[in-house]
């Protein structure tokens, strides 16, 4: 079976609401394994209205409308659904009957504007509204089904427990379709593909899908069947794909940012961690504390944004600052084994870039970032400090977005007790935090550790 | 004009993601005064894009399609409207050559997947990608126009400034409809409503609406008619709308956040600021330095996470935290002092509190945050320090945002030379940073300084 949501409210077309009545409806489609094969919004226009469900009944089993059932004069879904399926509507005594009670119960009589919603398709199936006034309805009409629901979420979601689950429950044999994830750090989309593509020949192409988010890349997969084979399903393809692309996945759980599993490793290995940031302001400090419990690895860092902090604050020798510069390997270094020292960590994690828009000249262009990580020192071993230097593509949030993802990366590697990946050479510092080959390419200088 | 827009990709279908990109080309064609009939997603189908580009093109004389440009097998939107023009498409050789020089900039190879990307259709005038490798397209058929943009935001930005803006001025006869907007901070909805009541009977309801946001509120305004008469009554509502409701209103530009406006005022009272995070670990950093120029007045600070850092960094005598405990106006107070003195700045904002979920207690329930603003010094005098707790309702990152977006208004009105707004005594600590009255009531005590 496969479905289609038209989304009905010239509100709908402005520019501050989307229709998200759809996702919950999507949820209810994936959950019984009917595809969603399109979804369209409209304006109050009867005609526009009656046009799409024509179009829409045309073309899928299912159609599924919210909105326009209100007691106003521009809504007009009753009217279209009527013209559509050439079909008269009726006053239906006992849904007026139903309507005024509602209002009696709360002790107010029914404003005249209401009776509108107690119109009814011929032939309806009526859906109670048990949050509001107005009922659903579901018409049958040349082999295909057509639900008509409020817009308004909660009366929406009344109606999908009562009824829309039900009656996908019982045509969809317990059959349905399930989504899995894995993110990826520190790869662009491209080299995640070329590792991948062995999957799409086992598994099929339409069953993955790669989505490049800022640093960072999310597969989807699904599975069809009945629970348990499409768990099983799932399990494999998970660690088919988890094999092909190698240590660069961190989570298979959507949600979960990248902070968050470099706090659950440094956590399990007692672990402490703290920060020096300069262009990123606090960034990093932001995400890895936005994780509950951070406090049991993260004392704390410092934000040097002036050169007179990064002296006071960490010691970072004038004669470093004037020589190679705030946005240097020798700053940067300096600042992850002063601030990892002096704040009394196991780990120093320190970013100095230019963010731009000013700021960039030829030698350091706006985009350029070196990250460094300092220790853990063992006893009785010298500090170690690793460093790296990329170019960033894009404006000042994205650039700052991206080194804490990378500095974030950077340690993860580490605590995975390997060096980052270096497939590429020097190529890959910059290519291990670009978001995606659709966006400028990256590049990048500087060693590994 | 009437116009469409279709976003494509197989994501938009799912349960997560919506297309966001027609808000910003809805609010393109807004200013234009282009009518949008309607809006569709497909996913990655040739056949299903196809069909879609036939069908609007027939309805409306203008065609916006987003996604699909991308190098990946499921990028299939060049092909789709060759299909449904009926032309072929043919690799440009100039595009390919272009694409190449990109990657080359940065000391990259091209991969082959993005060969993809060189695709043209026949008869389209190119878009060049500022922010990436496709190119987009614009293609006349049959009295309606197509334009071909990628799904990225960034990527589509630029090529609305670059093309779609122009295309569109040309067209229209410069009557459209336009929008102002007031952003206020320290004052919740219902207050709002309420000192704005009378521009209501003065302009009229529909003219004006007020969007409740965490921490702010949006007023959005618009006026009709040709360039000069809309402007000039835009002015008109701006100035009656900032009249009524005073002080709290801090931009009249939606992009600014309150933390470039308390920028601009310390850079024109020539003043610097150091920060000192406990509960909101770097977040307000962030916010500062989000802001270009920011290293004008903003030196740095210090996220002190664990206690043991409020002492060695800050100096926060271990008795005051062992008898108030870290979250008390004791300490907010110190932290404030100290950071002002110790990182060389005129003021010191400090923020410490019970972020969530864990932590709270009956004395100090998740959500209580004292917030504390030291300095300036004037010569001879003694050090002031400005203080405030409150109680914030809402989930970890909702406590977080409001802390900083409450330390920034404190700061706001300090430099305003004002203290700020009592009209409603003790409760007005809570007040001036509830989002909402929709949200839980705020509850706050304390006093001001």
């Amino acid at each position: 079976m496969r479905a289609a949501i038209l989304a009905v409210g010239s509100e709908l077309l402005g520019t501050d609401r989307l229709d998200t009545n759809s996702l919950t409806l999507a949820a209810v489609l994936e959950r019984h394994g009917v595809e969603l094969a399109t979804k369209a919004v409209v304006g109050d226009s009867e005609a526009a209205i009656a046009g799409e469900l024509s179009r829409l009944l045309a073309l899928v089993e299912l159609v599924l409308v919210t909105g326009g059932l209100g007691p106003t004069a521009d809504d007009v879904t009753r009217a279209a659904a009527a013209r559509a399926l050439g079909r008269p509507v009726r006053e239906a005594p006992e849904v007026l009957a139903g309507i005024r009670e509602k209002f009696a119960a709360h002790g107010m009589r029914m404003p005249e504007v209401n009776r509108r919603q107690a119109e009814v398709v011929e032939g309806a199936e009526l859906i109670d509204n048990l949050r509001g006034t107005a009922p659903g309805m579901r018409l049958e009409a040349d082999g295909s089904t057509l639900f008509l629901f409020p817009g308004v979420p909660a009366e929406l979601a009344a109606m999908i427990d009562s009824d829309l689950e039900p009656w996908l429950a019982a045509r969809s044999s317990g059959a349905g379709r399930e989504r899995g994830f894995l993110k990826v750090a520190g790869l662009p989309e491209s080299m995640v593909e070329e590792r991948i593509a062995p999957a799409y020949d086992e598994l099929g192409r339409e069953a993955i899908s790669v989505l490049a988010k800022p640093g960072e890349i999310l597969l989807q997969f699904w599975a069809h069947g009945d629970r348990d084979a499409r768990r099983e399903r799932l399990a494999a393809i998970k660690s088919r794909l988890a094999e092909l692309v190698g240590p660069a996945v961190f989570t298979d759980d959507p949600e979960t940012d990248l902070a968050a599993v470099v706090g659950g490793l440094l956590r399990e290995r007692g672990r402490t961690l703290a920060t020096a940031e300069s262009c990123t302001g606090g960034w990093l400090g932001e995400r890895i504390t936005a994780v509950p419990g951070s406090s049991d690895y993260y004392p704390g860092g410092v934000v040097v944004y002036s050169n007179r902090l990064k002296e006071s604050l960490l010691g970072v020798p004038a004669e470093l600052l004037a020589e190679h510069g705030a946005v240097s390997e020798a700053v940067a270094r300096a600042m992850a084994g002063a601030v990892r020292r002096r704040l009394g960590a196991d780990y120093g994690l320190a970013i100095t870039g230019v963010a731009g828009p000013g700021g960039g000249s030829d030698e350091k262009p706006v985009g350029t970032v070196h990250l460094a990580l300092a220790g853990p020192v063992e006893a009785g071993a010298k500090e170690r400090v690793a460093h790296r230097r990329v170019r960033f593509p894009g404006d000042r949030e994205r650039v700052r977005w991206l080194s804490t993802q990378l500095a974030l990366e950077m340690l993860r590697r580490e605590l995975l007790a390997g060096p980052a990946e270096t497939g590429r050479g020097e190529e890959d510092a910059g290519a291990a935090a670009a978001p995606s080959v659709r966006e400028a390419p990256v590049a990048a200088g500087g060693g590994g550790r």
